[in-house]
């Protein structure tokens, strides 16, 4: 029995999430099927995060154990010859030891937001960044951010349906920066409360709109209720990049 | 009677291309039906340079006339309105003089090609690269786009079905950049042939692939002949970037 870690890239839009659901079709099927079709065993692939509908990924890791004795080339090829013409790519697949979990063994994650900031609507960034028209100052928001980052009980970043048991979380990074008429906001952290990235990066939209303070941001922090923080960014400029092991 | 200015981004895989055409959906009827309803008028939009199905537009210019006296800001939001939810949008709308032509004014147009070279298929990249699998050593292909650089006939890199007088033109730069995975090529040129960049970029590519040399793309230049150069790039990888007046 061999444990292969899988890199993966996916748009996010077609999918109802990572999360095999009886409501749509998930990444976490269409990759299983995959595998399923070219080891002829069926699988279970646990990944590092599950990913919400329309949330795309640059660097998903999962893990799955099967039988067949192949090359790490063969194995990520096979897997991609199956999934097409879907927009899901197996990056690197690697053999790992027995120890190795894509979620239990994961030491930081990291998100990247993409906002685009313009008047004009969308096209080239239609489903891939939130579109925000009104003028947002980066550095404001970048500033304000801080105030997050550490370790705090983040209930007023937690969507209802949360299922961690604890809401103390440490944030380690939160980093806002403009690029034209882009702004990124990169988060890491060892692990995210549900729908904690967006909610952050609702709130600081509100602080980059000149709505907000960063003591006001700060007072929601302390509130520990969700509706003392701004709404939930939506799902189309989050990217779920990379897992550190 | 006011001329506007139109700057222009798309996302060409739902378009036969920017001309109206029979066969399917262009860009340009996309934008004169939505200035048609806003403004009650036909117009007829004239455009820097005409994209070919598939390929997309960071900075496509165009104008047009019409007599309603309207803001500039007006212009673009209701041409903006009437275009949801296509992926088209209009960047800015600014007046200008009757002597402006969007094609007979232009002094300088720019392209981008997106080269994605790696083993795995696109995932986030499908439609917006070429895939390529095999390595690609991108300094071999900038060195030797040097060759093509400057007043020459491109007869070898023009389609069959090009309309323009003379196969005569100056191309003022084409620079290949490697950017981690992504090699990115930069065209520009007063004018261009039809899918001269293209041409350009598919020929680049057997050089990139160590199939052939800079003397060889130099003799195929020479040669004044198509089925001297290399094979047309997909359109997924080009980007209309900018035009100069």
């Amino acid at each position: 029995m061999t444990r292969w870690k899988l890199l993966v890239e996916y748009d996010g839009r077609p999918y109802v999430g990572w999360q095999r659901q009886d409501n749509g079709p998930s990444v976490q099927q269409a990759i299983e099927d995959a595998i399923a079709r070219f080891s002829g065993t069926a699988v279970t692939l646990h990944a590092a995060g599950r990913t919400d509908a329309g949330v795309h990924a640059y660097g998903q890791t999962a893990h799955f154990d099967i039988e067949k004795d192949v090359t790490a080339r063969a194995v990520r090829d096979a897997i991609n010859q199956h999934l097409r013409p879907q927009p899901i790519a197996v990056l690197t697949a690697e053999p790992v030891g027995p120890e190795f979990h894509a979620r239990l063994s994961a030491r930081q994650r990291g998100y990247l937001y993409r906002v685009v900031n313009r008047r004009a609507p969308l096209a080239l960034g239609q489903g891939r960044a939130w579109h925000m028209h009104r003028p947002l100052d980066a550095d404001a928001m970048h500033a304000a951010a801080q105030v997050l980052v550490g370790h705090h009980d983040f209930t007023s970043f937690r969507a209802s349906q949360c299922q961690a048991k604890s809401p103390l979380k440490t944030l380690d990074r939160l980093d806002v920066l403009r690029d034209g008429e882009e702004i990124r906001i990169v988060a890491r952290a060892r692990s995210f409360l549900h729908h904690q990235v967006r909610n952050m990066v609702g709130t600081l939209a509100l602080v980059g709109e000149g709505k907000w303070t960063a003591d006001r941001l700060r007072a929601a922090l302390d509130a520990r209720d969700r509706s003392a923080a701004g709404p939930t960014a939506p799902p189309d400029g989050l990217y779920f990049t990379d897992v550190v092991y």
